[in-house]
């Protein structure tokens, strides 16, 4: 069965509104399997809430787990907090642990409390174990269905054992099975591929991996990149403070974390806090998560604008100079964008420590220069071509070149800065940044004018 | 062996240099291998270029491959670059076949090709092959280390050749077993759990699954994620046009690859294009990539400047427009990019699709309405108490709350219309932007300010 998209044959809102008037389960649930993730996506935001609902409802709650999981956490959240309590506990108690969690933490936390409150105990004891982690720290990112057996049984006793239980674990669960002593320690790793490979009387303490690599639960997303990038492991044991094994983390899901970490990156910097911003939300919603980000720029461009506010006689000499100050703001914006970004990226990467300002900055700063005189030199041209006086072309290109080279001085160094205050740099660099380069940039290009106004008028 | 975060301790140069003036070849991988990706990372990055190539020469090439596919691509190619032609050759032999793929496709062209004139012959001959796929399609990302058995033998038999070959494959690599029929054409897959748990003299014909799912090696990324999110398998085999099995696309390096998207999405909207750029790259370099973005921003910044050139007696008359301006811009621009920054989101997730202009305008246009309504109070209340002309500051809220609505207007819109014509919504919706919004905000603020002259000198 090859995957193939087909483009004009799209499956609509109809047909899956006809499907559901045949109120089976089964039919249902053999609909939406048929459609890929984003086909499931796109359908379901096209039903109204009440549909939305029904769909669920109709479905067996393992089938209704499994659509859950196929879709983005954002949406799945909107869907479920629509979800009557029980219903929704229900679901909860199907979903894989390291799902249930992430779902849990983005809900509302008095609703998330509902709904623990009515899933099985054991379920839910052991999410609200699994919630007291930061999402993107080990304990956030484990999945906690995992086999483990003593030392003392032989290849074939696990296989047998394996045998029985290995159903209820998928694929992507089960790559290795854990040696774990009688408190619950880890001892040692089994590969699957040495059950396969052993003969079956082997005692399994005479082929697992001793001493095995593990983590604690409060092991980073960072540091487990790091963990992943220097071996090929398919996952890594964690243990909790008591040295217990408690769970697995898969690199698929800490490579999914790092992605949702950029996504994150890129939508607080475009200025979309609070997580994803879906257009099927409520309007007030959407507009008050953004507001929240435009009030803050807002009064800190008025601050910057003062600045013009000050030198208003020199303006009202050279009025020329109007038409330019939104492009030296502008600019300067640019070109502290892309220092912020570099800067940004070479953290995750490593290969800048929040300490290093001085390397940072001396690598900023011969850009800047360069820059700073070609994008001078421009604007210098373009203003003495359109007033024919060579000094406004000067004012303005000196102006552009000097706050090129402190843009990009302040974009390197703030999200270290920032990084090293604790704070988040993909949020709070931009507002700073333009603000700073704002007031310097307005503040350079008035008063070269006002030194040279004769040359000017 | 937990590992430990040793925040005082961390490796120096100095313990590198010391390292290496051994010529241990032994010694030094087991100190890099101490190293966590990041340290690696970092003290590469410290090391002059001369030494990073002594570090890679005196390794074993098999350690250098490892130490290679530890740090970021980006770093692994600049420190590649300067390697001789047949020691890097020697190198990229021992690299994994994706990775192989991935750096040769980001080296130039010319050097590439040396390079792989230089590899064993059977080595440079499948990677010549994977380099006909983009990198982000199922060709460009599958490993084609994979482990194939006819559907003629039995369990045992396939076990009996696994113990021979297996050693060849790590962790990550090794997940299914397939079978292919005589011309490679894909009959099943085998889980290693079925090898596990069923009887040795089992034929395989009647425990591997039937008719498995696989993709084509066009299949794009997004269709990818598409599959994967449907299920838990680690990884889909692939196939080439004439139906032949040539690899496997794993789960991990999928989610890595659309970790690549989002970090690129977002350099790309900062303004640093052609790839990630590293403070350890060539100043020149450097900086002609950061202007090639910044003077088509420049020369865009001129035309929508140009509007206020047009303007220039209103300005006079009004000394006060010119505070304001650079803000009107700024605040638009900061809307737009949220807009921006939801369409492309939305895209991504495929809650939305490229036609639907009417539903997402529709969808915009209510956030911009209130938003713009507050933005406009905050900015006419601002004007009227400074200039204690209450006019004044209803000619500019007016404006500011009618180009609200342009910007997430235009800003909804332009992800899906580029898209649409095939252009990357990420890169160009940003300039486009501004540009439209400056326009269309300077010429509202400056022809409303201009019908009511007589009411704001």
């Amino acid at each position: 069965m090859e995957i193939q998209q087909d483009e004009e044959n799209t499956p609509s809102v109809e047909q899956l509104t006809e499907v559901l008037e045949t109120n089976s389960a089964e039919r249902l649930d053999e609909f939406l399997r048929s459609l890929s993730s984003s086909e499931k996506a796109h359908i379901l935001t096209e039903l109204p809430a009440e549909r939305q609902l029904e769909v669920l409802n109709t479905l067996e709650s393992e089938d209704a787990a499994h659509l859950v999981e196929s879709i983005s956490e954002a949406q799945a959240v909107e869907i479920i907090s629509n979800l009557e309590i029980s219903d929704a506990a229900e679901l909860f108690n199907e979903l894989e642990s390291n799902e249930q969690t992430d779902l849990l933490a983005r809900l509302d936390p008095e609703h998330a409390e509902e709904i623990l409150s009515e899933m099985d105990f054991e379920e839910a004891s052991d999410a609200r174990e699994r919630l007291e982690y930061p999402a993107h720290s080990a304990g956030g990112l484990m999945i906690t269905e995992l086999l483990s057996y003593p030392e003392t049984l032989t290849v074939e006793e696990v296989v047998r054992d394996l045998r029985t239980r290995i159903d209820d674990f998928s694929d992507h669960a089960v790559q290795y099975v854990f040696i774990a002593s009688h408190n619950e320690h880890l001892l040692g790793v089994l590969r699957l591929r040495d059950l396969v490979l052993k003969p079956l009387a082997t005692p399994v303490r005479n082929i697992m991996i001793s001493d095995p690599l593990s983590v604690s639960v409060d092991t980073t997303l960072s540091e487990l990149e790091d963990i992943f990038d220097g071996n090929k492991f398919l996952g890594v044991p964690v243990v909790d403070q008591s040295q217990r094994l408690v769970g697995v983390v898969r690199r698929a899901d800490m490579e999914e974390a790092l992605g949702e970490r950029s996504d994150s990156a890129y939508l607080k910097a475009s200025g979309i806090l609070g997580g994803e911003e879906l257009r099927s939300m409520p309007v007030l919603q959407r507009s008050r998560r953004r507001l929240s980000w435009l009030s803050v720029n807002i009064l800190l461009n008025v601050m910057a604008a003062s600045v013009i506010a000050l030198h208003q006689e020199t303006l009202e000499a050279v009025i020329a100079l109007a038409v330019f100050l939104p492009i030296i703001s502008d600019m300067s914006g640019c070109s502290g964008a892309q220092a912020i970004a570099v800067s940004i990226r070479e953290l995750t990467l490593g290969t800048v420590r929040v300490d290093e300002l001085l390397r940072v900055w001396s690598k900023e700063a011969m850009v800047g220069v360069i820059n700073g005189v070609v994008l001078g030199c421009i604007i210098g041209l373009v203003a003495w071509a359109w007033k024919g006086n060579i000094y406004l072309g000067m004012v303005l290109g000196v102006a552009l070149a000097v706050n090129t080279l402190i843009a990009v001085s302040v974009g390197g160094l703030l999200p270290l800065i920032l990084k090293r205050l604790d704070r988040d740099p993909a949020l709070a660099s931009g507002p700073i940044l333009t603000t700073m380069t704002d007031m310097c940039g307005f503040f350079i290009v008035l008063t070269l004018a006002n030194s040279f106004l004769s040359l000017l008028v």
